[in-house]
């Protein structure tokens, strides 16, 4: 498990280094193929010591990221490599793999935040982005640290995950762009060409096994366990490091005012963790004075997060998840439990949960000024008005709801909406084509009938 | 035709104004409802009198774009509205209708650039948008000046335009989040739920009449005639001027250094005229020093200003489009002809055409470094391998290509080409899953072989 170069002393002078967020007291290399702790078994995490990035003041990091964001001055230009040095400082300009991740909109949903009744409202659309998920940000950590793990010499040959979503079409996207060979394993028979079309265009290996998906896993690990291998699974905790910077970017686009309330669509948990943990980097150097109150929000179908707030987090809960549209979030047994909970805790959160039929309400109605919501924006939104409708969220809160993939990506679903498809779903906002005769006079009449409501 | 609010005297003393490309002397506000010369019937163009610009030196300016771009200073953070001098100058705070379009990724295309011979290749991912087109940056100018119309009592109640492709999405998501009506008119039987879902999804009237295209037209123009109804057709010039800040744009990105050659799909003509309105402005006003050289690509299946430039521009040529992947430049009269002419003329550029198997293949391989290309950055695509291999483009120039749209709205067409379900398309970059059985040894030997080529 010990990296091809870097010896104990070099790591033992190292600032940034996975740990075991149990508390077991070894460092390791993020250089290192290591994906939870030897001791334990419990899932890493990449710490950033406090003391060397105290060398700057707080509003000296502001200006420093203020004055990289968007920029022409490669690769500072990204929305997480503009944050270097609070992502992965020992990684050489000649390994980054970015493709401009960050910097999304931080659209002003003024016309939706009126009629919910919070004019302060946000949209963060991460989903504008180069595969069209907020799953970029985290890809772009993981290959640029594969890359500089091969070019020091390192058995990793090839990355591989087993997904069908948003996380095979960034890992393909950027695997492609660094010219890193990518597998991505999955159960034969239960995925068309087009769900998958992202890594099959990006020239990704896709592996369809004759197993389900817990047996793709097992072969998975058996078939990586000479390192040669690098999993990009959600238990890869570097990715959270990319994922981490889309809240320093909010408050950093709020000119480092931080919003009251950030409402996030979560399955698996590793987003809302990533979150707070930009959050607490932020709170430690003082950049901040405190945090938002973060709200998790989870499909009905898929609600163990729910559930375990509900008992107080005393226990984990695990259930069987159930069909949703909101299918990126479709996770039964969250593997970023514990790190999502110290979130939620730290934060003063909350967790709610949205049905079928008020996610796709949720997303339609706000598609009606402007937006192209995915479904999981559509739990967000749904979580977002309850917390309106039961006074938690009060009128003049500054509230923030991620938007975590381009609507584009799920046509599908809103061509059933609109068409009345949906099961479980009243479209109370259907807005399908009306047919009329090529008659001016008709047509007039049509169009005055229409703007007059 | 005349503005409500505006004197004559008022409109003398304007510096931006629209004005004939043929030459008649009249100067019209761009707040009126007017598309063509009263007098001549040509297209008409929003003029910026040059010496007003002059206050400011080159370097100001540059100055100027580079602070506002990405920030969060609304509305300059845009890359429309962070130059808005040269835009719509006359245009109130509160009628701007952003939705934080420009800034997209002017991607290094290191990778793709070294196997097609030229290292310095970039493509300016345009379709990394809100509604995922290049669209956006015309549909921001023109839904801003039609609030401003409504706010000074035009009789203007909504905006409409008879398209069923990218047009229709952006005007309707515009319309949507200023709250203005959108209008869609189309052939019945013709387009689906799923090309439509955009404008549907955003709220627009979708009204589908029993005629055809030109049918559509006709009726268009009976029901708008009393001017309650704004078109944002083609012919309307007001998009040309946020289309023309993609050009300026890609030299700020380059530090404010021309490229040698910008390629760009080509249907109706408008964005290569844009293209060029903003590189005549910078030149005009000394913030360059030469042109680049551009060129046009078109599908061979709908070449008419391939035709025109082979006959030296001699005469339009006109002809009947037939089908072709790239159909968002399916055209056989283009609108935007006389000034892509002088786009050419003045650029010493170049048209070129791509076949349907030459379009396809360009975006497959692209795709393989990393991005997801439509079929018409494949147009473009295919024309830059030619002029490489013709040796006009040489391994040493600076070479952008403009991706219009993202790939996302065109998954049917990958799904089908990897396939190998496309007419006239051989192909050879298929990508389709293997089938393995679950086991980990038919795993790695699988991997293995893949990895070793």
């Amino acid at each position: 498990m010990s990296s091809a170069v870097e010896s104990k002393s070099d790591l033992e002078n190292q600032t940034v280094y996975f740990r075991c967020i149990a508390g077991c007291s070894a460092k390791h290399s993020i250089f290192d193929v290591i994906y939870t702790c030897p001791s334990c078994g419990s899932l890493l995490e990449v710490y950033h010591e406090r003391e060397p990035l105290r060398k700057r003041n707080p509003y000296q990091w502001q200006q420093l990221f203020d004055s990289r964001a968007s920029t022409s001055d490669w690769p500072y230009g990204s929305g997480v490599w503009g944050m270097r040095e609070w992502v992965i400082p020992a990684l050489a300009d000649e390994n980054v793999v970015s493709m401009f991740e960050g910097n999304s909109n931080l659209f002003w949903a003024e016309r939706l935040g009126r009629q919910l009744g919070v004019p302060d409202l946000w949209i963060k659309l991460c989903g504008n982005s180069h595969t069209g998920s907020f799953k970029d940000l985290g890809m772009t950590v993981l290959v640029s640290v594969v890359k500089q793990m091969m070019a020091q010499g390192s058995p990793v040959k090839a990355v591989a995950c087993a997904s069908t979503g948003d996380t095979s079409a960034a890992l393909a996207a950027y695997a492609a762009y660094a010219g890193i060979p990518a597998v991505i394993f999955l159960p034969a028979g239960k995925v068309s060409t087009a769900q998958l079309i992202q890594p099959v265009a990006n020239g990704a290996h896709v592996l369809a096994l004759d197993t389900d998906f817990d047996g793709c896993m097992k072969i998975v690990q058996e078939v990586t366990q000479d390192n040669s291998i690098y999993l990009a699974n959600s238990m890869n905790s570097l990715r959270i490091e990319g994922q981490k910077t889309v809240g320093i970017e909010i408050v950093r686009q709020f000119d480092w005012e931080v919003p009251d309330w950030i409402v996030i669509p979560v399955g698996n948990l590793g987003n809302i963790s990533a979150l707070h943990k930009g959050f607490r980097l932020m709170l430690d150097l003082g950049l901040i004075n405190r945090m938002p109150r973060l709200v998790a929000a989870q499909a009905a179908k898929a609600n163990p997060f729910y559930e375990s707030y509900k008992n107080g987090f005393k226990e984990k809960v695990r259930v069987t998840a159930q069909d949703t549209l909101a299918n990126a979030i479709r996770i039964g047994d969250p593997v970023s439990y514990a790190k999502a909970e110290r979130a939620i805790v730290e934060t003063d959160g909350i967790v709610e949960q949205a049905t079928e039929d008020e996610l796709a309400a949720a997303a339609a109605h706000a598609d009606l000024t402007g937006m192209f919501t995915c479904p999981h924006t559509g739990v967000a939104l749904a979580v977002l008005n309850k917390l309106i409708k039961r006074g938690v969220i009060k009128s003049d809160d500054k509230t923030v709801v991620i938007s975590t993939a381009h609507g584009l990506k799920f046509t599908d679903f809103k061509v059933a909406y609109h068409e009345s498809r949906l099961d479980e779903v009243t479209s109370q906002y259907a807005n399908p084509a009306v047919h009329l005769p090529a008659d001016a006079d008709a047509v007039k009449a049509e169009i005055e009938k229409r703007l007059a409501h």
